[in-house]
């Protein structure tokens, strides 16, 4: 499929998945909020699993990976962080500064992100936070791998809007040495990073 | 709702929600990886917005949390690394060896996990690693908060099958140091993790 998926074909499967992954992120939120009576959670179900056996009567046996289009344009809509097909993720929408070896991101974490009551889970803040140092790293046709991560947790993470700014400190041929932090709807930061990304070498 | 729950009004809603949010994990599952009809997504798509506005038409306004039972069991199931109604969580199913101060997991990832093309998302072994070191310093009623958290990752983690193991390294009061790794399914260890751990003092 790679390098045969054109850009018709990306705006045809955004058009259909971009809103039914929306509506499965706010289908997760409500399975974990909902007060409603046993059977209507029980036709809730059913229509789960019906959907389920539309989607999955032809699957990919592998994940989605990394696919290109006919122009060269990465397709990463399995990332757990980004991917637009992936529920999972918020998805994050990464805002890159090439030149400055800047990136950010504006995100709102709800229900379906929690960890001690009303705040953001740790393992989700490093999610976020590995996610957006490594970006600084990444170059074209170059992914980067998290080599170390520090983090430390200055504050408590609420749930809600929240934001992540990440910056190169130094770039060493194949190794970034990112920095970054997490902010609270009030820009205070909560979670510091300090990571160190690998771009491995090819085989020459 | 706190202090009101009873064993039955558990194992009632767990009878509901335990299959409603297994079927809804692989929902997510085939979203990424369905080759279907544009038809049979849109078809699909519709009947998660039935199930949408079925569960969502009695919503709580708040985050899970954690609820307590009239018998004093806490309920997580709101959690993004436990939780049994939220489907972004694998959901993990910690092994506590309370007298060793251990605890272990072992768990399934799929295509929902990934990262780099057939491998875990490194923030997502953070996630993993981040709540079973704090299970190690969790006491009873006593939250355990990250402090900090450092992350080698030595070697790519393939999805599918692995498992996770943390235990003490010391206990300082109210802060405990924790280690820990993740396996792949040869046993391999793929990432290093070392944290501390908080239990905030209550008021006196």
């Amino acid at each position: 499929m790679n390098g045969e998926i054109t850009p018709e074909d990306v705006q045809r499967s955004e058009a259909v998945y971009e809103p039914l992954t929306r509506s499965l992120r706010e289908l997760i939120d409500v399975t974990i909020r909902s007060r409603v009576s046993e059977t209507d959670a029980r036709k809730a179900h059913a229509l789960i699993e019906e959907a389920c056996e539309l989607l999955g009567s032809r699957l990919d046996p592998d994940p989605f990976g990394v696919r290109f289009t006919t122009e060269g344009q990465a397709l990463n809509w399995g990332n757990v962080a980004i991917g637009m097909r992936n529920a999972i993720a918020p998805p994050l929408q990464v805002v890159r500064d090439e030149a400055g070896g800047r990136a950010s991101v504006d995100l709102v974490l709800g229900a379906a992100y929690e960890g001690p009551p009303g705040q953001v889970h740790g393992g989700v803040c490093a999610l976020v936070l590995d996610h957006l140092l490594g970006a600084t790293a990444h170059r074209r046709n170059e992914p980067a791998f998290t080599g170390t991560l520090t983090l430390r947790y200055v504050a408590p993470t609420p749930l809600g809007s929240l934001r992540a700014e990440s910056w190169v400190e130094r770039d060493d041929g194949g190794k970034t040495f990112a920095a970054g932090h997490l902010l609270d709807a009030q820009g205070r930061i909560t979670v510091q990073a300090e990571g160190i990304f690998i771009r491995p070498k090819r085989p020459a």
